[in-house]
């Protein structure tokens, strides 16, 4: 049985410190076989650099999926290229910088990342739906354990999502709501699905930006700076998925929620 | 201790065969002070009939919520500005047919029960913000627990409204995206809070609606006719509160799922 | 010189009404080569009919353009697939009914024409921007006369279409917002570019709806239903280009209004 | 008889520099009564400052509007509450800075300027139809001459508008797509009415931005800096009406454009 680990959208160094703190921990009590972050917000809540990149990996990710906060970090555009682990969504418009599928090696096989973004509510890009079947295509002739990151806002989409590559992909998470679903679940044909994992950083903010300035925007429409807390009290959230890596199909799925509320048991 | 009991987005007749189902057992296994169920989706996913209404209230509820579906079927014109326990979004327009603001007797106390509708990715209606404000203070004039169902789209909408009225209601539950989440908590100025309760109705459609109907709109953008799928497993998604009626703040929150993959314990 | 003549979006009876009566008018005043007819909202308001279709040819018109509106009449279905100078919005997604480019025969060349539709505010097609480019290299292997219609709502996505398509099509035209704007001109590469020739139809109306019916909707949020007011003043609106056939490019740009304000002359 | 001169969004230093050079011409030609300038983006494209709004009265206007980018320059906020002339949207939220109607003395009468912005496509302000009927009410206390600006992108809503106010207001004038329209009139009740003025800037831009970057970010969803370019051509966009001062009622309406291809005559 191969384990898949995913833990979602990490903001600000808050949601860095988590990873720092609980994924050594994760790793040691899930033993995952390989492990994804959604990195959009890593650095100062927009965008990730390439050290908060590199960090990740070294902390223990095989891979690091991104969103529509991929460019938010100009120096993006110097290393996305080079960043062989790093994949934004592949729906974005041809002759984009980066890619938005990897393969990362196991000990006896290969796993396809692909990274993919919703268009409701969000920027017009290619159809996400057409793009996943040329990308599963793809990695099917490498390997049949796909795990895919679908960014995505509406609910519809991402539940769309979830049936069309039913059977088709082993896991589907959604990210970018910033909070988790409590819907995961193994589809008939065999795909984990989770509409969204939520997100890592402040638990005591909005989305994990600063309350104070959110609820101003929402109260005046006058223009703040969204910032990232630096103190109070930080969450994480996380999806655990296990594999049958023979027939790619998932076996078992675990939401992960590391709060006050919820605290972490080895 | 009082309890208070919701039911999240009832949709069309399975939806409403699993609150025949299961609302006269929640009620034995939980004894709720108050049931509250949300049903804009119940006469076939758009709507709400008089007769439907009527029948939450028999079948035990004391309101019933709803939201931008609200005006669907032309009939509730007729019996909204009757029906004594029926809220639709308070910050719809002046001039709008019936209410957002209505009072269920309990035998302590009254509950204040709002309906209120959000506005990133809906319609233009009031702010919401500013008319929780004058809610509040009409409805603590007569009671101290008050009841929201905050019916919107965007989580950070969500959120800011959950942070917004900590203290000041003793429940605030979110509506409208179908998917339960899993951030259920009590906020530190005693708000019970969940940014989505999910819906009750079809488990393997599409947000209740038929998926294929679903997935080809989103595969073509042609007219598709949205159907609630007859035929099929059903869910049905809550969230219960306890709360000290002294207070009015909330104790201890409970998310509801009832599904193939939670199946009922009495 | 060959003259190209547009109509925009005919709205209804009363749009049909106004064709039947200034388009030999206008023929006989301008001579126009060829005569293209966006028909979106021919059949009360919302899509078109084979009826009307063929109406519009025999009217006069080689050629009947869409844009969000075409699936409006059921029937669409039924004949688009046979109706060779009907074009719907080309970047519709792949595996859609009909065409987007289709060949007008003239005396001396053929006029290819050309239909896209925009996605800011708009359903999320395919990029129209990569399928005008690709449109235009087919359409150059037979003519280089090309006229675009481009159906979209935002200003800054028409002028946008316009430059990219500058000194590449002979004419472009907006339609959808049903004004007509002022700013037409041919730009610097030889493209006669107008961002919305407006549309023909109710002049007393909003967009040609019943405007008792729109303002109710603004100001209350309650389900209207929008009709084409039977009764009352009428207006066409329309774009006249003069084109060198040898080159392609525009040589002359003319508005056309009718209506009480802006009478015809012969 | 009465004549008042508008003149719709100002974009950065070419527009500023289209003002200088023809408002006193224009002034010169047509004496009119009274003159607003729209300088949304009169800095840079974006937001306005206290010595650009002064400058606009030295140069001869009377009341400057704003819309949805009056906030974009910071330092709106020191002077907004000291500039009797400034106007930005009536129906921000209440306790935003600024007022949205004023007062313009004239040798006769006083003229009144309201300020709104529409909310489809827009952020989620009060009720600009509401908000119109209580500043006319106001208004007609001191004057029976009302000009409103009513920033909006969607043609429905701008018409509606116009419907609305028909016979309220001697002017309305729409602004915010910076594209004029041709559908200058007087309506039935006398209130002169167009969709959009258009704007003063760059006339070989897209909307006043330089046209590369706005074609870049079409093409890719890239981040790039909106900018107005330096070099090239400009224009200027205005609207003059003569109203009838006893009465309020509009007599002529009269679209202005001056570019390379509508040269001013003096
Ligand atoms: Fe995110
Ligand atoms: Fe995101
Ligand atoms: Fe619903
Ligand atoms: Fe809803
Ligand atoms: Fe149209
Ligand atoms: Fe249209
Ligand atoms: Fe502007
Ligand atoms: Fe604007």
């Amino acid at each position: 049985m191969m384990k898949i680990l995913f833990i979602g959208d990490v903001v600000g160094s808050p949601g860095r410190d988590m990873v720092d703190e609980y994924l050594p921990k994760l790793k040691q009590k899930y033993q995952p076989t390989v492990t994804v972050i959604n990195g959009e917000n890593a650095a100062s809540g927009k965008g990730i650099t390439e050290k908060i990149y590199r960090r990740f990996l070294e902390k223990g990710a095989q891979a690091v999926t991104l969103g529509n906060h991929a460019w938010d970090k100009k120096e993006i555009f110097d290393f996305i290229d080079d960043a062989q682990y790093l994949v934004r969504p592949a729906n974005f418009p041809e002759g984009t910088p980066g890619k938005g599928l990897t393969f990362v090696k196991t000990p006896k096989t290969e796993v396809a990342v692909i990274n993919l973004q919703g268009r409701t509510f969000l920027s017009p890009n290619d159809d996400p739906f057409r793009k996943v079947d040329e990308l599963i295509e793809e990695a099917k002739k490498r390997t049949s354990i796909i795990f895919l990151d679908f960014h995505a806002e509406a609910t519809s989409e991402k539940q769309a999502m979830g049936w069309y590559v039913d059977g088709r992909v082993s896991v589907n998470v959604g990210t970018h709501t910033h909070i988790q679903t409590a819907d995961e679940r193994i589809l008939p044909g065999g795909t984990a699905y989770i509409s969204d994992v939520g997100m890592t950083g402040p638990y005591d903010g909005i989305l994990g930006m600063d309350r104070e300035a959110v609820l101003k925007r929402f109260l005046t429409n006058l223009p703040v700076r969204f910032e990232v807390p630096k103190k109070g009290r930080s969450q994480l959230s996380g999806f655990l998925v296990d594999v049958d890596e023979r027939t790619g199909k998932a076996k078992k799925v675990n939401r992960i929620q590391i709060n006050d509320d919820h605290p972490f048991f080895e």
